[in-house]
């Protein structure tokens, strides 16, 4: 283990009141040492590191100009909030990042008075602030909205349902655009490539240079100056902006990693009558660590690794992530039907489409960071042909739930939803959690929905999803690598509506929906050490329901137990539903739903997140056993 | 009655094949036909009026010029489609237009091969249409997409994410940007004002003779002379424009109405091989008929109306609209609570947030058609002190649903949702359903979730959701008039999770959620006349369950059924997964649960969808005795 960064001037500060008692020119040596002490920190827990690196003169320039908490500072989407972390009284636990118990790898408002609005996804952070900057305007207090977002960010349509409302702000309201040119993956679409453009024009440099004179030139002094001096700069430079026309002062761009010129222009934005106000900022992601600078992805998102060298603990070899199996199945198919493409948004290497993208590069899609176009995209797709996946994130297809609905459900459009980072997801915490999907999709007429129990499930389903013309089909499975089990060279196209029993019992009936279902196995033996005979069903299916099979194991068995990586109103409630309705249990049964506690669960590793869900094997065991002592009036009878 | 308008020319024109055999100098004829014929349809049925009358020139452009079927023209909303309809073999049929078993009164890919892709929600035009641009492109066949959106709908992110990809289709796609300045409400945000500033501007003048020059110029040449001029007259006048930003060929704006203008674009459009192309098209919403053109709202939406006089037939008086009883509800509270404020999404009047807008104007937000905005700023307002009630539609607020979990849900933020538009809602039919929002909000942690039984009922919950400060919390109420209940002077806070015995029985227990309440008095009053005693329970809450009460009624009554407007996953659900998980059932217990059937209703009468649905008092009462006849063991015994 390295010894720890010298920081002697870090030290001297515990919260951004302490920062502002510096001279300006001791803000480069604060910002060195903020940038070691948060490379050593992620060296020894792994998280994001390329966007904080980004953006720590930015952090230091922000509190130290700026009257946070007072002035609400929210960060887009939260990956760069490290630093922002160690400078807000949050030093002693920043070796604790992303682990469990300890500080969360996004903003939080549990965490701090300084974190005024939690973030994980994208977008969000324009409309947040203009909530904060008009509640303070309307109660007639100080406090104005800050934003820090991203250009990939940018992408997404709720920034711009945003900026097109931010006018009523005024000065209220400052947006800064930190323009790094690479989100998660390679930048896409029109307004990337317009960013370029601007940053690229020959008008760069010396708008860069002209915008340090005026800031050394003027100051402190009135906006008035700087107004003009900047209009003539930015009408020379840009003509008209995208964030002009969307009511803006603009004012940049700007060297996001000189001091010199950040803080004198963030000086005059805050002393300004003038807004709202749009800062663009260029910065670039893995500043000053040399391993995160000549890496492609900027170290992004990183494991453990050695300070000195860059080098990151290797995961051992393992099986296969469900990402990537999806991905190479679906490349496959690909080579016999010309109707399969893909859609990914923003998310390509995350949801394995980078594979089937190297393999069929025209009929692959990267939207951007824009689930409700490429839901809605999709469905164009598929009305004239084309067999699309849509590969997104539960957590994220939230965010084009009325697409699903509206466009594809409705129209009963054969769109295939890869439904990635089901259930819980370990270190990202509840904001990435995909534990509504079932119950959201589920609900809807004509919705198809499966979940895999394992890889080969997922090659399976992949496969029946493909050849499936009918209408909308959603496969969901999880975050991370499979359980080991081989993927066989011929798919199975699975009959819809059909769950299978994996082992054969009498007394007891777990019916598991997707990944759960090693842990069901377990119980089974468990239960059966027990002299309870048990049955696993693999229902695959939480639509349409295997009623057929839900009844006979109904009528067959004394306790039926359903498990599911998911949050009331999928699976069990669907199979009570049925049950109920069709006077299944009319004489009585015990039937009990194992599901996603009714919390929001904080960070951790996934099997202790489980554990704390109640969705691991010794769990279903408990399940049963106080099943089965509960009498026929649902009270539980004396112990034996 | 008035004799229908007469139409020699419209009359030999079933299909756009039709239309193309027409001598151009014939267009304006038919256009006057057209738009008399559909004056008179929508006299007859009601509907949509003034959008219709806005595109009557260009609709009929658009079928002359471009080659439908094979090209995909997508109607953003929809709203406007009905001469579209009388133009693609539906005329026999338009004066059924949302009449139970009649046409749609949006597109529907059910209703016609000219209908390519339905709609009815804002905003989702260019991605369907980019979908089937590329879907043509990748399978080498002819096809574009040709989208028509309106500069309201242009408000929308989603519109934003599709035209920041659309550059990939080049000349496969098209966008018309259909500009009357005037969307449902009057026009608000950037975007407005830009496209006003445009269009206003001086060099508009200039620009509109210049492209009928080129128009009449030009003719069928090759695009490179257009191309130039055009280039030369849009720097003139815009600069670089918000479109070419985005990578948008951009032309116009030109005159809607006028098809000397109109056609040669069209025509220059269809065979550039440059791409995408936005033209900017303005129209007057409520063209050609002066009733409509004098009206503030265009006629919009209007009832049955007197061709002659325009006068709409007026409703009969009878109980306050569901959602006037809430605006002024919330106005009033407002009065007291300088911390009300109100979010609607483009929809102040629907909405009832135009009362408390007049009462309150400075706390009321009108953020255009800008869901996921709209619920984030709302909970900005809600963690900085506020107490923002976001009133928007249940089927609308699917566009928000990420926001409600990310931003709302898991930072347990007091933001206050008034759902109107729950359940069934007539002639709009599913696309306007609110069925959904129980299930997909019950199954999110920290969220409390009412539904009103009456308007004295949403009052109490009004007052209620502004007095509860611990976190989300929601409440929903159907579309249209009260039921004529007393609106008590002082409003009650109810108890959070807490039902209510409306009436006491002992055999037959209805659970009812919401706005069934009266069918479930009706059908205890039937049940009664049987012998059958019966207690009904207006439930309240769907989350937090009133546990105490179910569990009461469970083990006092023989049937216990729920009834619910909304599909599988809501009351029924949680009420049986609480019962079974608690060992309440497993005894055995007839439980039943009624609810929205799975399957998307076609519009009709909202008592006959609920008909359909069987959910009126004699499906209660069938259900009742079904379950009654009905063995323990699930199996129907002999009728006596």
């Amino acid at each position: 283990m390295t010894s720890r960064p010298k920081t002697p001037l870090l030290d001297t500060v515990d919260t951004p009141d302490d920062l502002r008692k510096l001279k300006k020119s001791q803000l480069r040596q604060l910002s060195d040492e903020l940038r070691a002490e948060m490379i050593d920190a992620v060296g020894t827990t792994g998280g994001h590191l390329g966007s904080g690196l980004g953006v720590v003169e930015l952090t230091t320039a922000i509190h130290y100009v700026f009257d946070t908490p007072t002035d609400k500072l929210v960060w887009d989407v939260g990956h760069q909030c490290y630093p922002h972390k160690i400078l807000t009284g949050r030093r002693d636990r920043i070796r604790t990042l992303r682990q469990g118990g300890g500080l969360s790898g996004f903003t939080k408002r549990t965490e701090s008075e300084y974190d005024p609005f939690g973030a994980a996804h994208s977008s969000t952070s324009i409309s947040a602030a203009l909530g904060f900057a008009m509640a303070n305007k309307m109660q007639n207090r100080p406090g104005r909205g800050i934003a820090v977002i991203g250009d990939g960010a940018m992408s997404a349509g709720m920034a711009y349902e945003a900026m097109n409302n931010a006018e009523q702000a005024g000065n209220r309201l400052v947006v800064i655009l930190n323009d790094n040119d690479m989100s998660i993956a390679p930048p896409v679409g029109g307004l990337s490539a317009y960013l370029a453009r601007m940053v690229s024009s020959s008008e760069y440099l010396g708008l860069r240079s002209m915008a340090s004179k005026i800031a050394k030139k003027l100051g402190r002094r009135v906006w008035g100056g700087l107004e003009k001096a900047e209009e003539y700069a930015r009408g020379m430079a840009t003509g008209g902006t995208l964030f002009e026309e969307l009511g803006f002062y603009y004012v940049g761009p700007i060297d996001g990693h000189n001091l010199d010129h950040l803080i004198p222009v963030l000086e005059n934005v805050r002393d300004s009558e003038q807004g709202p106000v749009l800062i663009h900022v260029v910065t670039q992601k893995g500043k000053g660590y040399a391993p995160a600078e000549n890496s492609a992805d900027k170290y992004h998102g990183v494991a453990k690794f050695d300070v000195v060298t860059g080098e990151q603990k290797k995961s051992k070899g393992g099986p296969p992530a469900y990402q990537n199996v999806f991905g190479e199945t679906l490349a496959k198919l690909a080579n016999d039907d010309p109707r399969i493409c893909a859609i990914t948004a923003a998310m390509p290497s995350g949801t394995g489409v980078d594979k089937f993208a190297k393999a069929h590069p025209d009929k692959a899609f990267d939207v951007g960071i824009a689930e409700q176009h490429g839901v809605t995209f999709a469905a164009g797709l598929a009305a004239e042909g084309m067999r699309p996946f849509a590969a997104i994130y539960s957590t994220f297809l939230q965010r084009a739930y009325d697409q699903v609905v509206h466009d594809v459900a409705i129209q009963n459009l054969p769109v295939r939803f890869a439904i990635d980072r089901a259930g819980l997801v370990g270190a990202d915490g509840c904001t990435h959690a995909g534990s509504f999907d079932i119950t959201y999709l589920a609900t809807l007429p004509n919705m198809v929905v499966m979940a895999a129990a394992d890889e080969a499930e997922l090659a399976h389903m992949t496969y029946t999803a493909a050849e499936y013309d009918d209408g909308p089909i959603a496969f969901r499975y999880p975050r991370g690598a499979g359980t080991g089990v081989e993927i066989p060279e011929t798919l199975e196209k699975l009959a819809i509506g059909k769950g299978r029993v994996v082992r054969e019992g009498t007394k007891v009936a777990i019916l598991s929906l997707g990944a759960r279902l090693e842990e069901a196995k377990k119980a089974a033996d468990q239960l059966e050490a027990k002299g309870l005979s048990t049955t696993v069903a693999d229902m695959r299916f939480a639509k349409p329901l295997d009623t057929a099979l839900i009844e006979k194991l109904m009528r067959s068995h004394e306790v039926v137990v359903t498990v599911e990586e998911g949050a009331v109103g999928g699976l069990g409630a669907h199979v009570l539903t049925f049950a109920s309705d069709s006077g299944l249990t009319d004489g009585g049964l015990k039937v009990r739903t194992m599901r996603l506690p009714d919390l929001f669960q904080d960070h951790d590793d996934p099997a202790k997140q489980y554990d704390e869900a109640g969705l691991n094997a010794p769990h279903i065991v408990d399940t049963v056993l106080d099943a089965l002592r509960h009498n026929s009036a649902g009270v539980e009878e004396a112990r034996a």
